[in-house]
């Protein structure tokens, strides 16, 4: 599994993904404004890995403190809280991450800061540890669905980049790569950021797992020469029904896979169903600028004045899917029922 | 419709595709060098436009030549058959003009050089009028089965840009647009080389045809919205059976299409029947660099190492097709005997 981010030293070390996959540089981080920049600038992306940094930097923020002027740590933390929040609007797992990290410092700021500090420490590496945990049992649960030396095909990243272990789907195939059951990676290049080009053909290379690159156009033509066993993408937000949000594209291939009657599994952790949805036509679908479409890397590929639509997910209906995995289990249709068993006692992202 | 290459004040005229969609230049070619190398820098480019040019190119060596001294027209023109054979490795189009312009030489080399010249000439404006009726008769066809205030998705460029006349496919879209039958047209980019974002939404610009661009991933989206009420492609190549060979992605727009209840039409001449080929399995697929997957516009994309997968073309299969659209009519399932009815006279190119 590929560490792209841990408290070191006591400062907070990442990777820094904007410049992968040509260089792998890491960052030290000493202050929390480095934190908040790599969070804003998206050398740090995936939203529990969002959370997870968002975590430690708060905790960075209380040591460092510590060092200066212990008194005024407790405002320091409140501070780096407001900071840290500011940096990307949308992203749950950040908002869930920093109001643990405030529940901490309401239960010690009348406490030695030293104990404030450690134990914004500890809740940081816990949701790091938590994290982790979840991606190994979505993937041993995903491994136990899974033929055997299948060959995969998946869409956008959903790794050790975005996560604060060995991913949710990326974790099965990894997993299934390190079990011997893994016959071959395909990887959707996922346009328009490219994330499978860019990121999951990065991890997917370190770990030795052998993958072949397409564009998300070529994927119907591999299932009908039959080299696509199985497929397997993450969710944003899943419906009660079961229908799934993912990266636009998801839900082309969840028709091909269908038409060739492959499987195709959802993988995430159960906090991403969003039972208060009753089906995905509730979900509502961010659009993106058109110069997404339009441009590639700055370059204007489009004429002038030609508009363009770009939604950065579409929904599949629970009726493409075979089987939603997550830590708790595996749901099969109806999902509704399942799915309701599965999230009964969870509350949001716990 | 626009004119992108013509003859014009004894020259070669025609516009640099390679600048579009920023740049609208034209080159005046005056010598058969310039035109063969605007063939193979792809200036000129879609197979029915090269093989026009090239019989352009063929007469204006003749010409050329007449002008300073005229016992070496002959030879001069066998020499510039051959220059512009050279230009690319597999253009079928490029053969057969030129190999119709080699026996107008054979037929001519013993008249006055001008007679030559000029038959050369007349044969390049046949060529380039034919193409254009051809494209008219698909149009005219292709309107005849589509619904009325129709949505059309496409995909590729298969207009002015590639035709001596309006088009294929997207000469149906251009009629339906002029007769007041269209309501929106989509264009997917068309991974990899973009063709969709660079060519045809600037061809849609130009005829001020109300257009979207949109990644080739998010036409199921749209499907699913209810935005698309009919799918237009061209084809590189039909099988005897309707088994229809072109741009990558097709396939998986034709699934798409199918499973949301939407007709798909394939536009082609009659001549890219190929009746030699029983089914679609017995094309063969070229294919591309791994560049234009791992790289875009000369960045590399992908890490160092990763291997891609590049077909140029998918197979669509005939019953996936709604009707193909021919000069000669329009052919619905079951295809084979319908295009041997419709091609039945035809040999080859004609």
């Amino acid at each position: 599994m590929l560490r792209v981010l841990e408290w070191s030293d006591g400062a907070v070390r990442f990777l820094d993904q904007t410049l992968l996959p040509n260089t792998e540089q890491y960052v030290s981080a000493s202050h929390e404004r480095e934190v908040a920049e790599g969070i804003r600038r998206l050398a740090i992306r995936g939203a529990p890995l969002i959370g997870i940094a968002a975590a430690y930097g708060t905790a960075l923020a209380a040591f460092q403190q510590l060092a200066c002027d212990p008194s005024l740590v407790a405002l320091r933390v409140s501070d780096a809280i407001a900071l840290l929040r500011s940096t990307r609007p949308t992203a749950v797992n950040l908002f869930w991450a920093l109001e643990r990290q405030r529940r901490v410092l309401v239960r010690f700021e009348l406490r030695p800061p030293r104990e404030l500090a450690d134990e914004l420490l500890s809740e940081a590496r816990r949701l790091h540890t938590d994290d982790a945990h979840k991606c190994e049992r979505i993937s041993a649960n995903g491994l136990d669905v899974l033929p055997s030396n299948v060959s995969i095909l998946t869409h956008c990243n959903t790794g050790s980049l975005a996560t604060g272990g060995r991913g949710t789907a990326f974790g099965i195939i990894s997993l299934a790569h390190e079990r011997g059951s893994l016959k071959h990676l395909y990887i959707d290049e996922t346009r328009p950021l490219l994330q499978g080009a860019r990121l999951t053909a990065w991890e997917a290379s370190r770990l030795g797992i052998p993958c072949t690159l397409i564009h998300d156009s070529a994927a119907p033509a591999l299932m009908r020469e039959g080299r696509i066993g199985a497929v397997i993408v993450g969710a944003d937000r899943i419906a009660a029904n079961g229908d799934t949000a993912n990266k636009i594209g998801t839900y082309g291939i969840a028709i091909a896979a269908r038409h060739h009657g492959i499987p195709f599994y959802v993988a995430a952790p159960s906090s991403s169903v969003d039972r208060s949805l009753v089906d995905g036509g509730r979900i509502t679908i961010e659009q993106r600028d058109e110069e997404e479409v339009t441009s590639i890397g700055g370059v204007r590929m489009a004429p002038k004045g030609v508009s363009a639509y770009a939604p950065a997910f579409d929904v599949t209906p629970a009726d493409l899917i075979t089987a939603i995995v997550t830590e708790r289990g595996v749901a099969r249709a109806p999902f509704g029922p399942a799915l309701r068993g599965m999230c009964g006692e969870a509350d949001g992202q716990e």
